[in-house]
């Protein structure tokens, strides 16, 4: 049962009555509920669930329709093993029944320019890489929203970029092809029940007309209080919102090994011209 | 009303029957019934929706909760006027009330570490360009399901890129922040309504286990057919799916400017080291 919107609205922003005004709706009510979750039951899903979540995906909006994405599906319990320890050995991605490695992918342009005997020199550029990369997570976030609406629960894994060579390696993609994220799906423990995270205040990321950045700058002392009271009512001790972003972004030590995405981009076939 | 399961994937798919084991749920049944809107009606928007928009975005998923994206939302008519004419003249951004532009922005965190006297190196990286990227994309399809939810229409404006550096000077843009793309908004024009296109074969972008490039690539002639019957369905005369892409992506003269998006990058503050 979907709490009421402003309950909804109260936790996202962790505070009550930001913003006032929204309009009640179902859907909008369901995308509100959103959270990560990381604990999954060990029940298999039901038939049927991955071609509903690819069903969505392809309903999303493509650049000039293009489709320049593919979602490979990997339910084999050794393969997940193996991926789970490419990407910084998180369980869920060894524990979740379905892992969707979602495919930033030139390699089908390429292969029609070479069925049609057309050159696709537009694919060497940064701008396709974009492109694909995008048009990824256009598809994947709708296949999050059906996977939620049919009860399951989802966490992205940027961790699929630490490593991404041995990824390609593992799923077997060709040339012109990245893996830009996965994304675990299963049944949510209930034993073990996620919260909806507060993000930013309104005012940091809307901005009218043009862009203020005085109103993007100043919220994130508040918000550090809001995320450090949020972690307090989940028992978790936590740091404030501003140090845990600082220590994330400090330099290449930080970022789990993906400092060498170019290199590892110019290997998989993306010139980024 | 929303139509059944089995037309949406028709329409969806170009042909009945495929896939054939979905899941029916009015939200994934939602998702399906998307098409992209340039047609719309005078009215103006109803009072809450900007916030709704924006409350969807900021429920979905962000990479490490950094939520490094923001979205000008431009109602003003000669901004959009002149942004229609950065986008390659495109009427629907002139003739939309709403026209919300999707931010990759670093420069929140560029202001945390000077407000906190850190360094935040790894912003000079692509990966953080990228993560910023996919952020606004997972915020932005938050906002086009509610917006279809609400009863509007949207579409997306790859052409946001064409001249990054005039929009981000007309949109007030701070350092390491880039518009990856626009969205239209607006109530669809029910004298001119816009259709479901059909997608590729589900099994051109599902894998299962190892990506299958010989699935991926053999389906082009047949959903060259597809979309022409389409195309002649709406009395419309289009090329087949594999010239016109292929057209699309031929070389830097059919990139409407976005080759030079490294160049552009480099001056609005992403080394993409």
């Amino acid at each position: 049962m979907t709490p009421d919107l402003r309950t909804l609205l109260a936790e996202r922003y962790g505070m009550p009555g930001t913003p006032d005004s929204p309009i009640d709706d179902p859907i909008v009510r369901h995308l509100l509920t959103h959270r990560s979750v990381r604990a999954y039951a060990p029940d298999p899903l039901p038939p049927g669930v991955l071609e509903t979540l690819v069903a969505a995906a392809q309903s999303a909006s493509t650049s000039s329709n293009l489709q320049t994405w593919s979602v490979v599906a990997v339910e084999d319990a050794a393969r997940r093993e193996r991926l789970s320890r490419l990407v910084n050995n998180q369980a869920h991605v060894r524990d979740c029944p379905l892992f969707l490695a979602w495919i930033a992918d030139l390699s089908r342009l390429e292969a029609v320019g070479q069925a049609t005997g057309r050159t696709p020199a537009a694919l060497d550029y940064l701008e396709m890489f974009l492109m694909s990369a995008v048009d990824a997570t256009l598809a994947a976030q709708n296949a999050a929203v059906a996977a939620e609406a049919l009860g399951l629960g989802i966490v992205y894994i940027g961790g699929l970029r630490n490593q991404p060579e041995a990824v390609a390696q593992e799923l077997g993609l060709p040339p012109r092809s990245f893996g830009v994220f996965g994304m675990c799906v299963g049944v949510p423990d209930p034993a073990r029940p996620a919260s909806i995270k507060p993000r930013l205040p309104v005012d940091a990321v809307l901005h009218r007309e043009r862009y203020d950045a005085t109103a993007s700058n100043a919220p994130a002392s508040a918000y550090d209080a809001t995320i450090l009271r949020f972690f307090e009512g989940q028992g978790q001790k936590h740091p404030p919102w501003t140090k845990q972003s600082m220590d994330r972004v400090a330099g290449p030590q930080s970022m789990q090994g993906r400092d060498r995405l170019v290199e590892a981009l110019h290997a998989l076939g993306f010139p980024l011209r």
